[in-house]
């Protein structure tokens, strides 16, 4: 029956990428002010494409970009409701860092959409808007309601989508929300479903030990040295095996089922894929756990950032009078932000060394994410990935944190299926950004299994 | 028979401050590229007004600002020759950092005169000016040969004065070169004779853990931290007294006499001193060591600058794949900066955390400089300045190093006499800079009495 809706969507394939091609052209970075308009301009096509293809589509306010909002109401109330979440913001392009072909004139070559927003988000979310359309052209109708949500500040962090979700809870109302963005991957026949996101607690120390800058000459050897108080205070952090060292640190950190470590053992994220991919010598962490479990599973602690002193070139003999370091930790479900970033605190201020001064400042706390996998909603998404992809999609834990999850799960408080449509090396953030056009084609067909499987 | 020379200085001292006046009125900022012909025209008012006095004298080229170089030679070539080092350049001096008055309109309050470069070092040199000015006037002649050296670069740390002495060691040669500079300093009526400075070892060190930076949501907790083993690297370098962990760095110190241990007792260089100067809350250092013995006498490891990562404000997060520390050896007289420098790499490669490169830079290897007390000339020099002040000079190690000393060390050979005629509270190198004119007059006393000891 489902192959009803998969053949016009192969045959419709051209169509489906010339509209994708047409959306990529569109240079929607939304950090350049110069391109504002086309930020604007790309909310409007948007909307524009949503209502020819049958949804009630608009650009609504938020403050700052617009929120693509987009809507189709099953005629029974009773059936489910997807939202449907996606960003038409880009990342900059300079042509100059090495890109092969303009970044906003999308190019097809050796079976990749060369262009930048291809997989990062547009393509991705494009998916879903074809499997809407085939549905609609194919049978008039969804299996279920449909919302899209698509903003266009992802890639600024834009302080807006929050409260805009905040405030129309009952427009986004919904049984289960669907991510397919850039954080999420899938490779070759191996789809991957994220259950869990870690959280993050953000801040920084500043450690004064005098009033102002001095003259090494004069007062080294004399007056504690703001920089070396903060050495000893992170060293001691950590061991050199990379286990954070604060009394309480993994205390509610959730122990992984026998079903979760047997998943996290296939992805494909080992020591070898780690070293490929940062040019570091080797993986470096809790000996007790793999790297995939320590990238999603396990809580972390790193010093994003340290300055104090003369950092130009040459030589100044300066003893500096303040000295800073941005900390943050990477929280697994079950851990409290405020609690580790206490923990923390305290472990410093237990130990700050002789006459200096401890100030603290923080910057973002945020819970980890997990997500139920026994739901209905995301074992339809397994299903339809599944049947796409030719294999049980893995349940992975991931490193990173989402924003628009916590603020979805906070106000929505249902399911959030993320399934990723990209591949690894589809270069986002980097020049030459792809999308393979097999990955767009999958990507339509797993949502049209996942509309016809809830 | 002094008198003779010290009464006309006394009756002259309202045209002596007449003149120090026209030259903190020229605003010869050497860092300031817009002050260029101020500089410049700085060197040719000097030149001129030691013509004037009955000096040969001239602005010569440096390939940087230019050197002023005058000379009286004595009939009798076997009567000593001073060489008297002073700089014309001065530091900048923005009017809104909280200047009273102009800092080029020089103002008298309260016994002081108010401008750049009151102290450091216009009023310094030219008291040594002035004391020659006196002595031709009244006697027609002077006691010894005199050289006088003044640069325009000490503020910038220029290159061209080592170079510079290097290529007129004839003209340059003397028995006994004096500097009257602004780390030198006297206070009340207590002069201090420096006999010692610190030598340098500065150098930098790069911890890089990864071929670039990385997300820490993907890789934190799964890759060496730079910033991480950079502070593990440097916590070790020093105990929680401070003091420094480096197998044999203490090695080489030369250890006080009995003389020089109650001379720098006697100092006025204690804790209370160093707090009121720093606002730190109390000092720290070697136990073992006062304040005073370990401004000079001590060696020390001090981190001058540090950084890594994200250094902006807010939150990203990263994890870095460089962190990189500037570190600087302060040496006293018998350390080798090579073998110090070596030292602490060595002890720096044997401690490296794992997976992590160390490359290092060095920046500047000077040795520490100490003079003989017992020559005549420096014997010549503490009796001129304990008739002036009234009390035997104390002789001090100072903290800091002066690159002139040692030029002047290793190209002439000879005694260098450091007396300062400044105060510790001039304001040098910030607003409201003022010179004593008690100091101004001491100053020239105290040149007058030398030249005439020797």
């Amino acid at each position: 029956m489902i192959d009803e809706i998969l053949v016009p969507a192969l045959a419709n394939k051209a169509a489906y990428l010339k509209d994708l091609i047409e959306l990529c052209a569109i240079p929607s970075v939304s950090a350049q002010p110069d391109r504002a308009r086309d930020v604007q301009y790309c909310s409007l096509w948007l909307s524009e494409h949503l209502r020819d293809i049958g949804l009630k589509a608009d650009a609504m306010e938020t403050g700052g970009n617009p929120v693509v909002f987009a809507e189709w109401k099953h005629p029974d109330p009773t059936r489910p409701a997807v939202l449907i979440y996606g960003h038409y913001d880009v990342q900059p392009a300079d042509q100059n860092e090495g890109w092969t072909s303009e970044a906003f004139k999308p190019a097809i070559r050796d079976g990749y959409l060369y262009a930048r927003g291809a997989s990062d988000n547009k393509g991705q979310f494009l998916a879903h808007v074809k499997a809407v359309q085939t549905w609609l052209k194919a049978k008039g109708s969804l299996p279920v309601s449909v919302k899209f949500l698509i903003e266009g500040e992802e890639e600024i962090g834009g302080p807006h989508l929050g409260p805009f979700i905040a405030a129309h809870r009952d427009l986004l109302a919904c049984d289960v929300a669907i991510i397919s963005d850039s954080e999420l991957q899938c490779r070759s026949a191996q789809p991957v479903i994220t259950h869990g996101l870690r959280g993050l607690a953000y801040f920084e120390v500043e450690a004064r030990t005098a009033a102002r800058d001095l003259h090494s000459g004069s007062y080294g050897g004399n007056v504690q040295n703001p920089i070396m108080a903060l050495a000893q205070l992170l060293s001691g952090l950590k061991d050199d095996k990379g286990r954070v060292q604060v009394p309480g640190f993994y205390d509610d950190v959730r122990v992984l089922d026998a079903v979760e470590r047997a998943d996290i053992a296939r992805l494909p994220w080992g020591e070898a894929h780690l070293i490929s991919e940062t040019g570091a010598p080797a993986a470096f962490g809790e000996p007790e756990y793999s790297v995939a479990e320590r990238r999603g599973a396990r809580p972390t602690l790193e010093v994003n950032g340290i300055w104090g002193g003369y950092i130009g070139p040459g030589a100044k003999t300066v003893l500096p009078a303040v000295a800073t370091a941005k900390i943050s930790c990477r929280l697994v479900p079950n851990q409290d932000p405020q609690k580790v970033y206490d923990l923390v605190r305290n472990e410093l201020l237990r130990r700050c060394p002789a006459h200096t001064t401890l100030t603290f400042r923080t910057f973002g706390m945020s819970a980890g994410t997990l997500i139920d996998l026994d739901s209905p909603q995301i074992r339809a998404l397994a299903r339809a990935a599944e049947a796409t992809y030719g294999s049980r999609p893995l349940f992975a834990l991931e490193g990173g944190s989402l924003p628009v999850v916590n603020d979805l799960q906070k106000h929505l408080g249902k399911p959030i299926g993320m399934l990723g449509f990209g591949l690894p090396n589809d270069n986002i953030h980097a020049p030459n950004e792809r999308f393979a056009l097999e990955c767009y084609e999958k990507g339509i067909e797993a949502s049209i299994r996942f509309l016809g499987e809830l």
